[in-house]
């Protein structure tokens, strides 16, 4: 299809899909004519990729970037696509390094030893956890840390369900594009999901006004 | 204490500290003198929980202060203050309602009947999965609500600790605030725990380079 089809097929205006092209985030079209290419459904489902980390994802352009680069190198270990894919989702300075004396990062790190897991010192989530439980140690929250066990186990049967999420893929470009897409959307569907839980919960734990109970 | 060593304890500026009251985020200290107020430990404690939602949970100042007012009704039912909580950390255009014949929707709502869960239609949770679902099937990765019951168990898990954490809370005031600052905070320690059991659960699963398998 010509990229005027393209961009009625997709949703996407002309100058965003040219602008696409020019930053490498959409392969080129196959060359028909000195100003023509030929577009196919690869661009189609390309291009959704891109609105979906963009608009419901909320990355950046050039993180959008990032992330599809990573995609299309299929010679790339799977979990390093997650690593990329988790880095640009964490680029919020919430994942900043924390100090090094962080009794937070202390106390995740106990935690990975705890549990086995075998997790890089570089993983933004580790700086993460770490900043929160300082937070929260601050604002006189800290037995938060005593629940630390359930939310890892939690945790685990989410990355469980990631994971096999993936192997659902029937092939590695595919693969890739679920492990970008999960991780990216995946934590939005967990804070949606959490936020229904934890009204049902309530509702099971405390029935009664407060000034009542 | 004066403002100016307010200032020094809680590490705020005094112009913040003048912002805040005219604000009502902060309440008025006791008058000492015509331009002078003596502040308590009750004031820090306050300043720190303004500064964990807008520099940790990322909330703006006007939704810090929905957050506030609702822990300051201590006539309300905690459920509410769950609610309001929710609400505030949930204004971002992902939570806004999607068309009524979204099949997302009717997803959500069959998952809320299979678990007996007790939610009420404006949960802005279940505007974000019907959200999350319906992008995720645009993108030729529908398989994602096969795993909707492992997720669903995993909210429900974080729900029961979120809770918990609660009832430790020796008075409503505090209690109030643990709802406040375990929802805006959790969202960011579950994704934390997310990334580093994804990790962990990748090595496992896919050992071996990509190419390779």
């Amino acid at each position: 299809m010509k990229i005027s089809e393209l961009c009625q097929v997709s949703g996407v205006s002309v100058p965003s899909i040219k602008y696409y092209l020019r930053e490498g985030l959409l392969p080129s079209g196959e060359r028909t004519g000195t100003n023509q290419a030929d577009y196919g459904q690869g661009h189609v489902e390309r291009l959704r990729l891109i609105r979906a980390l963009i608009d419901v994802g909320g990355l950046s352009l050039a993180t959008a970037q990032r992330v599809i680069a990573a995609v299309d190198s299929t010679d790339l270990p799977l979990s390093y696509v997650f690593g990329v894919a988790q880095y640009a989702i964490s680029d919020s300075s919430v994942f900043d390094e924390v100090e090094a004396d962080s009794p937070g990062l202390e106390r995740v790190d106990a935690l990975i030893a705890e549990r086995g897991w075998t997790v890089s010192d570089d993983n933004p989530g580790r700086q993460g956890v770490a900043r929160v439980l300082d937070t929260m140690a601050g604002l006189g929250q800290g037995h938060i840390a005593q629940f630390l066990p359930q939310y890892a186990d939690a945790a685990e049967t989410i990355a469980r369900a990631d994971l096999a999420s993936v192997g659902l893929s029937t092939d590695i470009a595919d693969m890739a594009e679920t492990v970008v897409v999960g991780t990216v959307l995946g934590d939005t569907l967990n804070a949606s999901l959490r936020r229904m839980a934890q009204e049902h919960v309530s509702y099971q734990v405390y029935p009664a006004p407060r000034s009542n109970s």
